[in-house]
């Protein structure tokens, strides 16, 4: 059976990015000596999936950080092509996140990453999730794109773990009851 | 010098109430047997200020649960008269945050206890806020009546404890930076 995973940062005021995309306050506070974790998040995850935005930023990235087969969900890029340089590195597709799972099985994947503000609340509205890490970040931003958007129902949670670092970030992970 | 302290909780979504004011969600999902520390917490304040929502809120519990003077922040409230079970209890009151700190400290208070979602949020905005304890419910309920709101600018906090209970709850103590 494939699963969907989330490792995410938000502002203490549950945002993950300024309204513009911005992710500065983020990471001028990521404290390089800090392990908080991704590594071995991602060590055992086959594919990513992600928004058009969280790939827009990654872009500005050089090189490109992820050595692992990326899935962009986004009805307008998915007519476009592909970077030449990402060519055999992304995909992109516009699909729901049921027939992304579907399809990503069907191929041998896993354990999926799933990443960026709209793309997370759309596997976990749809029951997707099976745990997400999320990382807080002691700052007020006031404004953003919200990590969580609105929902069909009450979603209960189990927190697995839960452990904070000397830079203020508090770091909890949790499963989605079935 | 008077100084604001906050202890408050949250579905993991940022929620300190439904839409409607409800908090049922959260009063189903506190575990008696644990302590959560509000005894601790409320042990050196010396006034508690709240807005009409929370008041509103309390007012359907019985007894009375609060030992220590109330002021009401409400505009719509102010010029009413207070419940007569009330009158040596509480006192409604139209006031900026700064103004109300001011009238608190001239009456030699020095520990407020700050509650209430509009209520934090200007005492926040203001400035006025010394630490805040911040208990995470483990459930996402996609709506409803937010704790943060917008900021002029951004706010850094000072991670000072967290904590998480057996029943999910994650709790942290954060120290606004002057």
């Amino acid at each position: 059976m494939i699963s969907a995973h989330v490792f995410i940062a938000t502002s203490l005021d549950g945002y993950i990015a300024r309204a513009d995309g911005d992710i500065g306050w983020l990471l001028q506070r990521d404290d390089p000596t800090e392990d908080h974790g991704y590594r071995d998040f991602i060590a055992d995850k086959d594919a990513i999936v992600m928004g058009r935005g969280s790939f827009e930023k990654v872009l500005d990235f050089d090189p490109w950080p992820y050595d692992r087969p990326v899935l962009v969900l986004s009805r307008q890029l998915a007519p476009t092509p592909v970077p030449a340089a990402l060519q055999d590195k992304v995909r992109f597709c516009d699909a729901t996140p049921q027939q992304v799972l579907a399809e990503l099985e069907a191929q041998g994947v896993r354990r999926v990453y799933v990443d960026g503000g709209q793309v997370v609340q759309s596997f976990i509205r749809a029951g997707l999730v099976e745990d997400m890490v999320l990382t807080t970040v002691p700052v007020l931003i006031g404004a953003g794109r919200p990590l969580f958007g609105a929902l069909p129902r009450d979603l209960d949670l189990q927190l697995l773990a839960s452990r904070s670092f000397p830079s203020g970030l508090v770091q909890s992970t949790y499963r989605f009851a079935r």
